[in-house]
């Protein structure tokens, strides 16, 4: 009889062998292995590694949504809230030794071409993240605080991306040098 | 008696396949067969696949180079060359549909945690072009066509980061979007 646990204990390992080797070098032995299950039980819960690695990304997303908290927190003033949150995830890259990147981005460089179930996980992940930041930079500019002559959308759109390719740069440097780019231009150009 | 053509032949095979299939989802084999040269032959010139990505990095740097002449075309205002630069790079995401993103920038994303030949290989580049934009920005900020309160140095790097992670956004979303949200900040919120 198959445990009821066996379930979760592939989304766990998967997470964590998917951030650390990627999609690519990642195989569905590694999951299993990792999981300490057989390696024939993975398909009695999932169709493919593309499947199991689009769960993967959901249970991210569960524990990385937490810090979003960070954007709506209405007792700070919006761009405060915005700093807080990309030094909030600066942090996690130090205490990572900017080993591992985000697990969606590093999933949104590596995803084969052809496939439609990540590319549509990851662009309902995107939407989400970046209507938080939205909420938040739309706050500021009604405040004064933030530039107002571009619109809220663009700017929360490019902020995570731009976030994302710092976060990249910091894996090749293996230090914090492009969130201090990031921090200073960001703050500094999108101030009225 | 080897043919004097295969390390060429195994470098072009290399570039185009490291760059479809990413640095993990290709094989030594996958490169020979593409070179269509005997898997043996790959040992007579490389020691590892990741030597090979170094040197396929250096071969895609060196046609990327080129259009390094339009940060450099002194007819141009520099701040238009900006412009027509990421303008540039971004046509080439768009006639590719997308898909490839950067090969840089999948190389960074994707490269084992203890590499360090490929850490340090991307590390190099990065600065070769980080200082291309870097005397770009300069010359804007001397003319007066960008904002001299923050670094040169700190936009360089900022933009091309931000530009790497607007790349990693194009594959998920399939569309230019991310350029456009690029372009419409980056260029608003620098001037003077």
């Amino acid at each position: 009889m198959p445990r009821p646990s066996v379930r979760e204990d592939i989304v766990v390992a998967a997470l964590k062998t998917l951030h650390a080797k990627g999609f690519n070098g990642t195989s569905v032995q590694d999951i299993t292995d990792a999981a300490e299950v057989p390696k024939g039980s993975f398909y009695n819960h999932f169709e493919s590694k593309e499947e199991l690695a689009a769960v993967a990304l959901d249970r991210y997303w569960q524990k990385a949504q937490a810090s979003l908290s960070l954007l709506a927190d209405e007792k700070t003033p919006p761009v405060e809230r915005l700093k807080t949150y990309f030094r909030y995830l600066a942090g996690i890259a130090r205490r990572g030794e900017f080993r591992r990147g985000c697990f969606i981005g590093n999933m949104a460089t590596e995803m084969p071409e052809h496939s439609l179930v990540l590319r549509e996980k990851l662009s309902t992940l995107f939407v989400t993240w970046t209507q938080a930041i939205d909420s938040c930079v739309q706050e500021a500019q009604a405040n004064g605080s933030l530039r107002r002559d571009i619109d809220a959308a663009a700017i929360a759109s490019f902020l995570l991306n731009a976030w994302e390719g710092a976060l990249m740069r910091s894996k090749v440097d293996r230090n914090a040098r492009s969130f201090a780019a990031f921090e200073e231009v960001v703050f500094t150009a999108l101030a009225p």
